[in-house]
Formats: structure tokens, sequence, C-alpha cells
């Protein structure tokens, strides 16, 4: 009978549930009321008390100490800590003097029935957000692990985070959530991609990296605007700290240049921001490459603090007086460290260390309360290759539209050429890029077939695409995992992830990637070339 | 200049775009704005209209026909179909007698300035709703297809339905939405699962058929609520008109019993509705799956039609004399048809397939446009094994807890024994299944071993995770594209995914799955064991 009471609550976090409310909720003003509570024992004190957690929460529940509920007594007494009850009483005003500052401080819960769900065996840790863990103990035990005040706080947030997002593309701007296929062709030269065997001999499908291709035909399919909070996948190799799946806010919009991709995103991110993390001012700063470059030394610069490089060759060429004046001085001597191939992105290094070196003294620098936005654009189209540097390779990828008053350079000095790229930096770490794209088959090949000297056929339905009526369009992905990361004042976008890989890219709870036998390969056709027996090309 | 002023324009599908308003929206009260619109070149009308397309609609563009004007006129009358342009111009009411029926049949635009984005080639086939097209062709320039007005409303109202399910399960319910990795483990005995060769030799990833341990183990990581609408993946080898992978709403609660589960879809759904299909009402119908097999042949009875399976047994054995007053009539004679191996599944579909016939004789049986949930309930937890039928296997899957009033005969009669399992049905098509989980690992243990004959090792870390103070929880799983075809009323799954693999399980258009190089297999050591060269066992 009570059940159907509780299900008169159709909204809610006690909606459809055993539960009448949650363990943070109860206040002063349930004084008197008949609760159930569920959750967890998170610890047991001094025999009087049980402190119950769940989500959201921890309520004082109160052992019956009456010889008339001596069985009650026996059972609250004898839980092991983290083990899960049910528990119905009533809520009452804690004695004068006993309250105490937790939200539900005010009160306790009466025994009047209690129901446990299970026992809780020995815990390889306890959870308490005090105790430190290994990172391995962590993510073996991840589900005790994520019990933690601040694991919760952090995928609670990031849900909500990405559900504003949704609410701004979706119901204000009126764009489409389109899922596109994980399952796809490998991308000419995507050595980053796994591969996953199909059925057919020798044919195989391959994870992409984004939905790049695929948002750039919705855009030719007239979708017009177009988003996903998309898996993507790199194979990172041995790098450690990769994660070989991640996610991207991935959006594209046709008929849109490059300050309308920027003014949604400031707009989404305005929209979406948490408010206990303070708001957001928009528009962001903007950066071109070479002034970022030039004056931070990164094209990710961090604008919480200043210290800006400066170039003082003037000062060694011309004022060399200073330094006869240093030398004067007794015992005066002129001193440097020689980096060897000191390059400017190392200056920009040095620049952060010595803001870290600054802070570990004392020395307020960073706000880490601060949040920090900066769009840098103006980057250069194509690079020289590492290995071979008369060849020219796309700075970000071939899809890239070239600044308008820099086209004409595309079929004569494409080195020179400027793209209509941007990316979105967040207090020194990139967080997302994009650029408006080419739309006309004609450039496209120009820059696949004579700059980039890729063979066309690979993309050749993209290319047939672009040819069949695509409009003007561009687009940006933002790194989700990142992007939270910073907004919780996490290190590691482990902290974010729920069940992430390890430093190592393995998951230490279930063990993974595992061995499969040469059974299960067969229908795959493929079989494991071990490195012993076939670590030369042999047959 | 004017670009600012559309920047005015904040929210709405023509924010941060080029154009002002879409081709869809101008109405007899728009008459002498001036209004930017840009999309395809759907057709000419006489040499003196352009009728212009975009995703919302259409509008009328007028030729200029005067000679001050002829550069536009030039521009304009040598469009191909399917050219993408912008369009600078002021809406004029159409003179009397020619309004026409469409949205913007009311007014026209007179062209006062022109842009050619893109000249499209010849397609091979026209963009218009009558036209038929081949599923390959479809497939192949998927890109043109989506174009359609039907694949844009499948698409629209797909993204609504998701954004609809995610408000009320994160606004108002207190869901989390939580990802979970798609790069798993293998699962024991899981030969629907792709293999993904990671760098290290021998181990590989497996991508999962969905994410039932880790929405398990969220509910031991206290998360409480959670859902996600989830990319599974299911290798079904040979099968046609199979999707590799596919998208289920996912969902999990703890401190829930089955009403609870069965209530929260039923407030789900009706929240989500399309407004223009109709409301559906709740609660849904439920039916044992006793009841189903016996009167209608299967566990997913269409019921927008009566025509139950009637037993006449009774008739044969006692009333004869039916047949004897038959057999008098002068030419008189009893038929049968005998079905081999007729079971009960066969008339099921019987059943069906005389509803199919009665219908294309023109009896109206089923409404299309009528939406009849069931929930289907009380299956059997075990079946006997097809090819070991003294051996039990999981009816739906081993984490599926025993109903409370036959979980005694677990441990005595297991092929008795009832789940909490349910089936949501729509219209005669399974679209959802769950169940209320075991939650104490003795049990577990006992299904995995006793029952089940698993190695429980394999779940180790589950075994141990219930151990670790789990809560009683449960779940369902509904299949997006499913339920979004029979929503749109499509005939395939193919016609709700943007890019879709073909029957043949293939990307047509990009041409996956497709060959990688023996050097580019060599990081993930494996190699292709080609049919011909390996077909035994050899080494």
């Amino acid at each position: 009978i009570l059940k159907y009471l509780y299900f008169a609550l159709l909204s809610g976090p006690s909606s459809f549930s055993l539960r009448s409310h949650t363990c943070g909720e109860l206040r002063s003003h349930h004084v008197g009321h008949r609760v159930i509570l569920c959750g967890w024992a998170q610890y047991l004190r001094q025999d009087l008390f049980v402190i119950l957690r769940d989500f959201s929460g921890l309520t004082q529940v109160l052992i019956p100490q009456e010889e008339s509920a001596s069985h009650l007594k026996a059972v609250l007494s004898e839980l092991t800590a983290e083990s899960v009850i049910k528990v119905t009483g009533t809520v009452r005003r804690r004695p004068a003097g006993q309250e105490n500052k937790m939200p539900t401080g005010e009160i306790e819960v009466i025994t009047e029935d209690v129901e446990v769900f299970n026992v809780c065996c020995k815990l390889p840790f306890e959870i308490k957000d005090f105790v430190k863990k290994s990172e391995s103990l962590r993510m073996q035990y991840r589900y005790l692990d994520l019990r933690s005040s601040q694991m919760q706080k952090n995928l609670r947030l990031r849900s909500q985070l990405v559900m504003k997002m949704r609410e701004y593309l979706c119901n204000v701007q009126g764009f489409v959530d389109v899922e596109t296929p994980t399952l796809f062709k490998r991308t000419p030269g995507g050595a980053k991609e796994f591969v996953v065997p199909s059925r057919e001999p020798g044919l195989f499908f391959s994870l992409p990296q984004s939905p790049q291709q695929f948002k750039q035909l919705l855009m030719v399919a007239g979708i017009d605007r177009y988003f996903q909070v998309a898996r993507c996948y790199r194979d990172e190799g041995s790098k450690p700290d990769r994660q070989p799946e991640f996610t991207q806010v991935d959006i594209e919009m046709s008929f849109v240049d490059q300050t309308g991709i920027m003014s949604l995103v400031e707009g989404m991110l305005q929209h979406s921001w948490p408010a206990e993390k303070g708001s957001i001012k928009v528009p962001f700063q903007t950066m071109t490459y070479e002034v970022a470059m030039r004056d931070y030394g990164v094209d990710k610069p961090d604008l919480r603090f200043n210290m800006k490089l400066i170039d003082i060759t003037e000062i060694f060429t011309v004022e060399v007086e200073f330094l006869r004046s240093a030398l004067s001085q007794p015992g005066g001597s002129i001193q440097a460290i020689c980096v060897p191939s000191g390059a400017r992105p190392l200056l920009g290094k040095l620049r952060l260390r010595c803001a870290e070196l600054l802070e570990s003294c004392g020395v307020s620098l960073r706000d880490p309360s601060a949040f920090h936005f900066l769009w840098v654009v103006d980057f250069p189209l194509f690079l020289p290759k590492e290995d071979e540097p008369e060849q020219l390779e796309s700075a970000h990828h071939p899809f890239t539209a070239a600044l308008l008053e820099d086209a004409h350079l595309l079929y004569t000095e494409p080195h020179k050429v400027r793209g209509q790229h941007y990316d979105l930096v967040l207090n020194g770490c990139e967080i997302g890029g994009g650029s408006i794209r080419i739309h006309k088959a004609s450039e496209q090949l120009h820059v696949l077939k004579n700059i980039l000297k890729e063979d066309p056929s690979l993309l050749s339905h993209l290319l047939e695409a672009l040819d069949s009526g695509a409009p003007p369009h561009g687009g940006i992905a933002l790194g989700l995992d990142r992007l939270t990361s910073i907004i919780v004042g996490a290190d590691s976008i482990r902290d974010v992830i729920a069940f992430p890989k390890s430093f190592r890219g393995r998951d230490i709870m279930s063990r993974a990637p595992d061995t499969v036998s040469e059974e299960e390969l067969k229908p795959y056709h493929i079989s494991v070339r071990w490195p012993t027996e076939g670590g030369e090309e042999g047959k």
C-alpha cells in the first residue's frame, strides 16, 4: 500500500523507487514525516548511529536502544561498512547541541524497520574521501572508487554539462543530433586507426578518429546543422596516458563563416557553463597564430598570466653598454644557459615552467578558479613534412579552406597560405578546433593531388559529393573529456571518465585487452603473428 | 554591416548564418521584408522562377526579366538543378491566382542579388520524392538520398525523440548520462562480438553487444540512476539485413522493482512521443509469457488485431458430430493441411500471415497509425539448450533475478523458475527488454557455476563487485533504431539511420570493409589467413 504512495512522486530522484527520500534531502521541515531511505552504511558511531549514504549525501539513523526493538538493534549493530540497507523511520530534530554543519545536520531518523539488501565483504580500501589510493587500485576497483564524493560530482557535472549543450544546440539553435558509423573505411595514412577484421577474408573496418567525412557529407545532404556527442578512437601506440577512445562534441553548419561558428561555440559554452563555476564572458579573446608564437612561444598560450616572451636581440646588437656596466661591478660576470636547438616551441614551455617555479615559491600567478578562453586563428594551412621538408602536409586536415585573401596563393605559393582554421584554448590547453571546409571539388582535388601528393581516388566519394551541390560549411569539435577535466580541476581526464583505460591503455578491472583463441579468430580470417615465430617478414 | 544584423538573431535555425530566413518560413506577413535565403535550386520553372529548397521547405524565387538585371537573369537561368545559391531579395505577395497550397505559397521573392556557391554536376538520380531509386543506388549516394523530404523528416524526428527522452531522464527524473567504454574484454562465449587487435601480441579488445556489465557496475558504484544512448555492436555473420552497429537507450536504476522500471519507461515514452503521432496511453497492457504463447503463439504478439489461437482439441475428441454432419452434405469432405513439425512459434507466424492475407484482400485489420504497446512478463529464466536439451541456458542473460515466489526453485528445479524479466512490444515488434538483476554474489555464482556450468572466473570482477555492497537494481534497453522506424512507419531501420550498412553489411558509399596492407597490420601482430593458403589448421 505504501509503495503506491511513493509512486505518486512521479518526478525527481526518488520517483519509481523503493525509497521515499534521498539521504541528502531531509531538513528540519521534514520533522515528524515517516520516510524510507536506501543506501550504504558509511560507518557506525558509538553503537548508537548508522551514517547512511547515497549519491546525494548522508543521514544519521538512530539505532533503537529499547528492549522491544532488540532485533533492529542486533541487525544494525552488526552491519559492516558499505552494506546496503533500507531504513523505514520517522524524522526527528536532533537533541540540542547535537546538530552539525552537514546539510542534514539538524535532523536524524528513528529506525522503525530495516531491511538488509546486501552485506558488504572486506574492501581493498575504505570509501572515505581522505583515504589515498594508488592509481592502479583505483582502476582495479573502479566501482568502489566511483563512490567517492569527488568522482560522483565529476560524473554528474559532466552529464549536466552535456545536457545543457544539447539543449542549446537542439532546442535553441535548431541543430539535428545525427549518429554516424564507427565501423568505417580506413583513412589513407590513418596509422592511428584501430582495425576491425570483418568476416570477409582480408577486409577490415576501421574505427575513425572523428566523424569528419560524415559531418561534411551531412552538409551535402542538406541536414544544415548537425551535432553529435561522438565517440572517437585513436590508437596512439606506445604513448603513455592515452585514452584509446574519447568523446568529442562534434558540430557542423552550412551557410556559415568562421565568425558564425565561433559565436555559436561561445553561446553554447556560456549557456552550459556550470553555475557553481561562475559565469564566462563572451566574446572570447582572439589572437593570430603568428602573435601567439611570437609572444608566448606556443599556439595555445595560457593567458591567466602575462610574462610574454620579449625579443631582446636588439639590445645585444646595439646596447651592449649595459653588459659592460654589469661587468664593471666587483665580481661582475655575464652568464647564460645555452639550450641546444633552443627553438621557439621550447621557449613557450620554458615560460610555463617559469610560472610553475614561481608558483612553487609562493608567487601567486595563475588563479586556479579562473577560466581564460582564447581563439587562435590564421594558422598556416600547410607545414613542411618533418622528414621531407620540401614536401608539404596539412597543418590540421586536408579539408580546411584557405583564408579568402590567401586563396590565390594555393596555386602559386601554397606554403604561404593561411587556413580558415580556429583553435579554442582554455587556460593553455587546446580544447577544440575546427575550420571552414573546402566546398568546391576542384579546390579539394588540387589540394589533395597537387599540394599534398595524395591519391585522390581514396576520397572519391567525398569529391563526388562536393560536386553534387555542396553548400559552404564549417564546424568544430570540442574535446569533452579535457574540457570537463579543466572545469572540475582534475589532474587527469581519467577523473572525468567512468571507466577509463589505465596509464598503459588497459582496463585493469576486467583485464582487457585479453587473449582470444585461434578458433574464435577463424571467422575473421586472421591469425596472431607472434613476435618469436614471425618477427621477420617470413611467409 | 548587414551581417551583424543577422547575428542579432541569436537563436533559431538562421542564427550565426549567412541567411536571414529559411526557405520554409516566409509568409504573407513578411511581404516587403528584405531577406537572404540560401539553398538548393530544386528546379527552374518557365525561365521565370527558381524553386529554392532547404531542409525546411521551398520558396519561389523570381528571376528578374528587366534589361538592367540581365546579369542576374543570366546567372539564374543557367543554374543546374541542385546547385547551391544565396539569393538576396524582397518578399512580395504572389499575383492573384498564383498562390498555391504550399506553406510559402502566398509569397515569392524578387531577386536583387545572387551568389552561386556551387554548381551541381549531373546526378545519378533526381532529388524528387516521387523518383524511385534502387536500394544500392540510395546507399551509394546516401548524401543525395538524405535530401529527400522523408529522410529529412525521419532524422529530425529521431533527434527530437532522443532529446525528449534525455530531458525526461536527466532533467525530470534525475538520471545521470554516463558514457561506458566500447573497447572492452571479450564476453565468455561472445561469438557475436567484433574483435579489435591491440598492439600487444595476441591480445584483443572486443566491441560489446551492450553496456550490461558497466551499467550494473555503475549501480554498485552508487550512481543510483544511469542512462546512456549507447552504441552497441553485434557481428551476426552472414545474416542479411543486419546492422553491425546499432543504438540502444540504456537505463539502469538502484532500489527499484519491476513495476518501477515499467512505469519509468511508460513515463519516458509518453513524454517523448512525437505530438504529430497522437498521444499514447499509460499504463501499457501487460501479459504473461504463458498467455502470450497460448493465445498468440509468439512472445511478442501484435495486439492491433484479435484473432487469438483457439485450442479446439476438445471439439475433435468429443463433438465429432459436426464432422459427421459436414460429411453428410452432398460432396461433403473434411480437409486439413498437415504442417510438418507444426510447433506453436509457427502458429503465431501463421496468425500474422493470415492478417497479411486478409489485409491484401481489403479487410481492414490493423490500423497503421495505431501504436499498441504491450509488456510481456514472467518469462522462463532458463531454457533447454537446443543442441544439448538436458543442459540449461539463460533465456535472456545470466544476470536476471528470479521471480521472488520462484526463487527457492533455483536450488531444486531451475527449469521451473520464472525471471523478473520484461519485454516491451510495440505492434508485434520487440522494442526493448530488461530485468531486475541478481544483486547477491552467492546467487550469481550459483547461477553461473551450478546451473549454467560456466567458468565464473571470467566474471570475477562482477562477482567481486556484487560482494562489495551492491544495491538491488534493474534496468532496460530500448532499441532506438527499431522504435524510431515503427514511429515513422519505415519498412527498414535503414530509413532511420543516416549512414546504415547495406543489406549485406557493407558501406557501399565508401567501400568498407576494405583491404589493409600487411605492413599496416604489423603493429597489431596479426596476418590475414587467406582461405586458399590456410583453410586448414596448418601452421
